[in-house]
């Protein structure tokens, strides 16, 4: 049971955004700037949900980690198996040696920003990654070191069955963040 | 010396913000709502800005706790004591027992969302806090999470001098934080 008394047909951060719409608005647009429109990055949509993916499955956040798996998995045409590999250690998935270096970052920003090295770095240029691409994995990281807290710190109800979260990717990897979420039926 | 080329006459957040005006402005925008806008909360912005010093605090995030700390400072009406009394150890501090009990739950917030208990938020509510108010908490707790990640994992640039500290937070507590920063005289 949620913390606070939140509207029971939405789940995760989308009741919160229900709940609290001045701070909903912000936090649409940060997360639709850094993971949906083309022109903010070069790193893809699907990349920058992988990143998404990996941090809060790293912060254990039910609802984000399955909500942005299943938006990774349609934003990189349906492939779910790179995905839960990803999830499971990116050094074993079927991504580019520039992603792998990157979400390394991201597990290192997860922890603490600190303990970013600058050979972690030089790592990640050598496998072609730009200061672009090393900012928006730092963000996104760190970004989502917020949204898991926001949702899990409030106790926010997280669906169980994957066809949800499923159609919530479909919904989101083609509208973007901006439009109005469905309703889920509650527990 | 920072992971990336940032403008090196701003520090912090600041250079980040420089550095990527698309990614700024919901940035920006985020942190004006939860911690300047009087009528978004019902918590002060003077202890709005305790709880975001005192999670920068707890993350060991020299740039951001300093600033925050200043800017609390200012919206306090210069009361520099009870902002260091927070960052050392808030249940000694002479703020209210409502403000204690919710600096509690960012405490928990700072180290994982899913460590707020109900025990925590049942205490919070004897002490005067609405539900409303343990949103924002939590809310403000989990910002600082990713700011702190963003400024420490890019490895920007943090002033030594207090001077530089203080100029920033009688700025931003009279200001908020859309104007323009003004530049630092580099190392």
């Amino acid at each position: 049971m949620p913390h606070i008394a939140l509207p029971e047909e939405y789940p995760g951060i989308r009741s919160l955004f229900m709940y609290s719409p001045v701070t909903a608005q912000p936090l649409n647009d940060l997360v639709q700037t850094i993971l949906h429109d083309p022109a903010t990055s070069t790193l893809t949509p699907g990349e920058r949900e992988l990143i998404a993916t990996y941090t809060s499955s790293l912060n254990h956040c039910k609802y984000c980690a399955n909500t942005h798996g299943a938006i990774a998995k349609y934003q990189l045409g349906g492939n779910e198996q790179v995905v839960k590999d990803v999830m499971k250690d990116p050094s074993g998935a079927d991504v580019s040696d520039k992603l792998k270096a990157l979400l390394k970052i991201a597990a290192k920003v997860q922890e603490d920003g600190k303990k970013v090295s600058t050979g972690d770095i030089a790592f990640a240029k050598e496998q072609g990654a730009t200061d672009k691409e090393i900012h928006d994995t730092v963000l996104i990281a760190a970004a989502f070191c917020m949204y898991n807290r926001y949702v899990d710190g409030l106790a926010t109800w997280a669906p169980d069955d994957p066809a949800v979260y499923d159609a919530i990717g479909r919904q989101r990897a083609t509208e973007g963040y901006h439009t109005k979420p469905f309703k889920v039926s509650s527990k």
